[in-house]
């Protein structure tokens, strides 16, 4: 049943937008006040419910669009990429019809929201700004969670919501999406986020603090960056260079602690990754893409002692993160699970059943055990791959921590946010890892 | 006490190499007759043993130089470069004792050769190639264990033995070198030698047959590449594009099969990694560093069915390998045994007991088990990371194969042999991986 409303004109909505925002935020939780009053059932009490006057849809980039725009640019007709697709045993019209799929179901959000009234502004994901976010009462994703990382990384109030709808349930998990069931139903989510049928989850995320790396760090935006990462290298090492012979001293420029202007949803990753050697004069430049190249660094958890850890890399997750990449790294197939058992039995003579029944049972508790709650304000860590031998200790694999330090001791690593973005990590380099209440990022949960 | 030896002309050597060196090769095993004929004790009965006339020690760059060379360049003094040093907490001197550590020893192995009157050649790293391989009688690899893989990437024959000496054992792990007494005591390593008081290890390696890229696949050098990744990506694809319009059909060249001109000695790795989109006109570069990118592919087993799988990649290892990348992605740290092991008491209501001694030997033996010998001719192949869905099969994680074919699902993969030679492996690319006997690396094991 589609609801009534009564508007508030846009100026005055703007201006209680600019009195109330704060107190409204104060009022977070079930009880949230909307940007509009809706009155959803005019004869009972009003409901409070959530209906914003503006809604801006991020939608993805289809693999189809991919694909098409990089053979158009190459000089290639439709029937070309056909072919070429054919050849490679990938399928043209499997794409073109999940192409479709997504715009469909971007189409039918959109209708819906419109129907309801709401200024729908559709964005793609490369012309999604600030601008955008200043704009809209609440952001759409209309992707899959890459979509929904992707949004998020631009919201850094915890007032403004953002809701995911999964556009290909099909192939897409949609974690932080709605589930799939309202991407073809979008007007039920809707009529729900009216009523107040649904609570606010306010999902943690993760703040960093960088030191010694010399200038303001620069990123590297991993979707849309302009630069080759050699190129960006060797731009930050000049600017490393000239910023050093203005001051004159190098240790001023080097030590400036900076907050990044980052919040990371899922996790921060930090590892050894392509290295690309300063290119100078008759210098020979090297390419080195260390994939499986050790990872250096120190850690110290929660203010603790300095440990030295040598590993593939070490991952620090929120606990919508801990569903993520997170859990892959510390997930145990029923396989490993079955060979613990299996030596457990040998090693202490009990006769410990190794039947499926039990294998699965305990593979999944031990698996279930890797997730929290988004809402936890707690980090977790987890040292993937680590290289246990004389020089690197062997403390905890893992754990949970309020902090958590790192300093590289890394040739050229990475420090990669929720996937899409990357910070240079070299030796020397610290980073300190936090949480903070004003970082949450909002988004709904939809009742049943 | 050192040995004398009755010497050949070089001539005749040269001829008995020519002539004999197929039946020599037939005849390896302890009972080698070496280039020389060796008596080491005029008196008894002639003993076999191994004494080449000619040997190239191969020689790793070590952190200071490279550190050093990268700052000369941008213009620093060694002074700078102590301060720039000590200012990322990395110690200068540090850097420079290992250096010495290296070069003495390096200088004791060559003193100690010259001394029996073994032809020597010193060359770096960057000057090895297969020249050097053909002069040589046998190369010694003067590093760690990146040095050994280094030499063994360039000698494809069985015939060419081998010899790893671990120069700073400190930090380095040396699987692959001699043990580490030998490093400061060279001389009684070449007396075992020449006495015969050693075997060889003939270890598997794992050769690559490619199909469906397009072009004989072009390789990335991952230590010595003038081009950086993108340059390379660019070339590639130019090449794709001219040669499909100089044959006029796509097809033929596109399905070509090729054995790759390598043999891995520890693994292949399939995986996602740096994606430099093709950079054309107009059309806006992207760079990702997808680093935890999930790597889509299929993959048969012993000529098995296909079946899908997303993980964050593919490591098919020999048993040199085994312990090497392989070990440290499936090994299992102690917290994970203790909680499975916890697990499994609530789950099926047994004493298990917990305490670190258990939960220390089931640790080991499992890990243990992943070790297998370097001349076992079975490959290990491991899905790293499997992300398990309603799409992706959960059959073995993990397990033992003569032959595994793989078919990249990637956008924009690798395949990585030891970690120093990358091969494109985008949407289509099939190869298949296998051992055989004349691909093995023939090495030495003293005896005690």
């Amino acid at each position: 049943m589609v609801c009534s409303f009564l508007r508030m004109s846009r100026r005055s909505v703007v201006n209680f937008v600019r009195l109330g925002t704060r107190a409204v935020s104060l009022l977070y939780g079930n009880s949230l006040r909307p940007f509009h009053t809706p009155v959803c059932n005019a004869s009972s009490q009003p409901k409070t419910g959530f209906k914003p006057g503006k809604v801006a849809v991020v939608t993805k980039t289809t693999r189809y669009e991919f694909e098409q725009q990089r053979y158009l640019y190459a000089g290639l007709s439709e029937e070309d990429l056909k072919q070429l697709l054919a050849m490679k045993g990938s399928s043209y019209s499997g794409l073109l019809e999940r192409h479709n799929i997504h715009t469909n179901n971007v189409e039918h959000i959109v209708k819906s929201l419109r129907r309801e009234g709401i200024e729908v502004r559709v964005v793609k994901r490369g012309e999604y700004d600030e601008e955008v976010v200043r704009w809209a009462d609440a952001i759409l994703s209309a992707g899959g969670d890459g979509t929904m990382l992707l949004v998020a990384s631009k919201v850094l109030s915890k007032d403004k919501p953002v809701v995911g709808v999964n556009t290909d349930p099909e192939r897409s998990e949609g974690h932080l999406c709605l589930p799939v069931r309202y991407t073809h139903a979008f007007p039920e989510a809707l009529e729900k986020l009216c009523r107040g049928e649904f609570r606010w989850l306010w999902r943690q995320r993760i703040r960093v603090h960088l030191e010694g790396t010399g200038i303001n760090p620069t990123s590297v935006d991993l979707h849309e960056q302009q630069l080759s990462l050699q190129q960006h290298s060797q731009a930050h090492r000049n600017t490393t260079m000239d910023s050093q012979q203005r001051t004159g001293t190098l240790h001023d420029s080097f030590s400036k602690t900076s907050l990044l202007p980052i919040r990371s949803l899922n996790e921060i990753f930090i590892g050894e990754s392509l290295s690309s050697r300063v290119k100078l004069n008759s210098f020979k430049p090297h390419v080195n893409i260390l994939l499986h190249r050790a990872s250096y660094y120190e850690i110290s958890v929660d203010d603790g002692p300095w440990e030295k850890q040598k590993s593939s890399g070490l991952s620090i997750c929120t606990g919508t993160g801990s569903k993520a990449w997170s859990y892959n790294i510390n997930k145990l197939a029923e396989q490993a699970v079955e060979e613990v058992l299996k030596i457990g039995k040998s090693q202490t003579g009990l006769d410990i059943p190794l039947n499926s029944d039990i294998i699965e049972k305990v593979t999944d508790e031990y698996n279930e055990s890797l997730v929290f709650s988004p809402d936890d304000r707690r980090l977790f860590y987890s040292i993937r791959e680590p290289i246990v031998n004389r020089v690197f200790s062997s403390s905890q694999q893992r754990g949970f921590a309020s902090r958590v330090s790192v300093r590289s001791r890394c040739w050229d690593a990475c420090m990669v946010v929720d996937g899409g973005t990357s910070f240079e990590f070299n030796d020397g380099a610290i980073a300190t890892i936090s949480m903070s209440e004003e970082d949450q990022l909002r988004t709904v949960v939809l009742e049943h």
